[in-house]
């Protein structure tokens, strides 16, 4: 087998080993590493979460002998102190031979000079190899070292007709138990998951992964992504099951400090006061917040108006719809609302990424192309 | 190989075969058929058009000796004289052992008789093999020899958020050149294109097929679906383009013959009365009448009051949608106008049979599930 294959064949495993850390590495990337000693891989680690061993140390860690090894890794060893010692000295005092990477670490603090370091040492290096894999698996870590803002993906459940509720506002029968439980997937990995105040008032979703440890195929508990809500006039009541079910809600708001902020706040929720901007909360303020908090990916489940405004203002990242075969032949609630396309050449286009059938249902993960 | 995985693989040819009369056979069903000897292919026939040889004979011609030799055809040998003589006689004649088909003639006049007819004269009948395949290429023949009615599809254009043009009528762009393409096919495929008033004042679209032979794979020039126009109060203009192009048009309305009738039909086109129900032409009544005409497959082109109409009276067999990636965001022109769907409970669901992306578009085959 020629080397190239060969690389790519043993990248596929290490990529295999970060997927393990999807629901748990947040705010951290998700990395997988592989040791390979005369064509056989005989070590491996993958990152568990922050403050936790990196890959190449896990797999080094057992390794009794690493020189004239090749290691394998999905991202470019750090070159940086974070929570734990620079992986490339590591990798230089393991006397590894050779180092192939999926991708350059996006950290500024990083990006190539892991690599440098490297090759300065002596240790020869690859990158680049199944990269779009190792860039998909960690998008939301990739959107915020390069452009400080989460990656964002909207997640819209609706008919074919393009309809999310009938206007009485009835809409249970639209997603498939398989569509919520894949949705329980995406809440999981997500950093964060967003809504509006509408929806709170007219769902009162509690917005939180009610997957076990088993169903998720992880060993520890689940850690609940934060939930976000956007309430311009702070209107949530102390009551709304996702301030009763949470460990930790952000709320972002307009409205000056009174007695109801003390009430909410009496519920580990923290209110964020933003400034406003057409007559709503500023989503670009917002958006760099969640940043700031090391939030890499955000899951909006929200109404025609959130995700009208996110779109917009080009801040979707994502967005996964799944659409129920079933005509509901009624105008009442769309999927976004979008009041500036007057013509043709103004509605968003998207690229179709992947479809695939979730039980009865169609899911379609989409980019949007904005021009 | 087992003689039942010979069987299938010697029809996966016959029904190949038969599938190259898919733009030229209307009114009659798409025939194909292999004879086998000592396990070997030894001719081929396919039925090309109403007045031309069934399958099995052209296949026979050519046989110099079938004694001995297996027949397989995709549907069951005729028993009837029609415009040709019976093939049940012509096998027996031939003396060919054994006649394995796809599946019976649902033609209430043969039905299983040319397989007994087989069997009282000491050849073997095996059918049933790919039966699902064969009644699929044969939807529109079944249809209307089981119920008496076309099959009908209805096509639709939508984009992501279910919207079929922007409040202006703008709606040029929601296909793509290959979903155009594609659409060509479904008319080539299909006895008539049926389409409302509303669409013609509208649009004034010619609902041709506008492939060349060439394009479709096809020998002779290509022969025009009927166009049907469903005009309760004959507004059609005598200038509209369907009636210009037409070969063959036929219009349904309630109106009562005054000048506008020979004005129209000046142009070779037939004016139907047809009853009145809920201030429209009677569906029921008009899709008997395409039936009685031989018409199999009815591709139905039109906006949502008349989709909506079809939907409601269970009268759509199958739905194309080709969805286009794109959020258009108004909520003026929906996919099917359904005004009794009051609850969950009332809506109309599908099964997505199969999705197929189309250049940047993504391609549904659904059938309606009525309750």
């Amino acid at each position: 087998m020629n080397k190239y294959l060969n690389d790519q064949a043993f990248m596929v495993e290490a990529l295999q080993l970060a997927r393990k850390g999807l629901y748990t590495t947040r705010t951290n990337p998700r990395v997988g590493c592989v040791v390979v000693k005369n064509g056989e891989i005989i070590s491996r680690g993958y990152h568990l979460s922050p403050g936790k061993p990196h890959a190449e140390i896990l797999a080094l860690n057992t390794v009794r002998d690493s020189s004239d090894t090749t290691l394998y890794v999905t991202l470019e060893p750090c070159s940086h102190h974070g929570k734990t010692p620079p992986c490339a000295e590591a990798l230089v005092a393991a006397k590894v031979a050779r180092v192939v990477t999926a991708m350059r670490d996006p950290n500024p603090l990083v990006n190539g000079k892991g690599l440098e370091y490297l090759e300065s040492h002596g240790i020869k290096t690859t990158t680049g190899i199944l990269e779009a894999d190792a860039m998909e698996l960690n998008k939301g870590f990739v959107k915020r070292m390069t452009q400080d803002r989460p990656y964002i993906t909207v997640k819209s459940a609706i008919s074919l007709d393009g309809k999310t509720a009938l206007k009485s506002g009835e809409s249970k029968w639209i997603s498939s138990d398989e569509s919520r439980l894949d949705v329980q997937k995406l809440r999981a990995r997500s950093c964060a998951i967003m809504t509006g105040i509408d929806t709170v008032l007219a769902d009162d979703p509690s917005l939180t992964v009610r997957l076990s440890k088993e169903q998720l195929g992880i060993e520890n508990n689940i850690q609940q992504p934060k939930r976000v809500i956007l309430d311009t006039q702070l209107r949530i009541s102390a009551n709304a099951k996702t301030l009763q079910t949470s460990e930790d809600v952000i709320i972002y708001t307009c409205a000056k400090r009174n007695d109801k902020f003390a009430e909410i706040e009496s519920n580990q929720v923290e209110i964020v006061n933003t400034e406003r901007s057409n007559n709503n909360v500023n989503l670009q303020a917002v958006i760099i917040d969640l940043a700031k908090r090391g939030f890499n990916e955000v899951l909006v489940e929200a109404g025609s108006t959130l995700v009208g405004s996110l779109l917009k203002n080009h801040f979707v990242d994502e967005m996964i719809v799944y659409m129920a075969p079933h005509i509901m032949g009624h105008s009442s609630y769309g999927m976004a609302k979008l009041d500036f396309i007057e013509s043709m050449q103004d509605r968003i286009e998207f690229e179709i990424c992947q479809t695939r059938k979730v039980g009865r249902n169609l899911k379609l993960q989409l980019k949007p192309q904005y021009s």
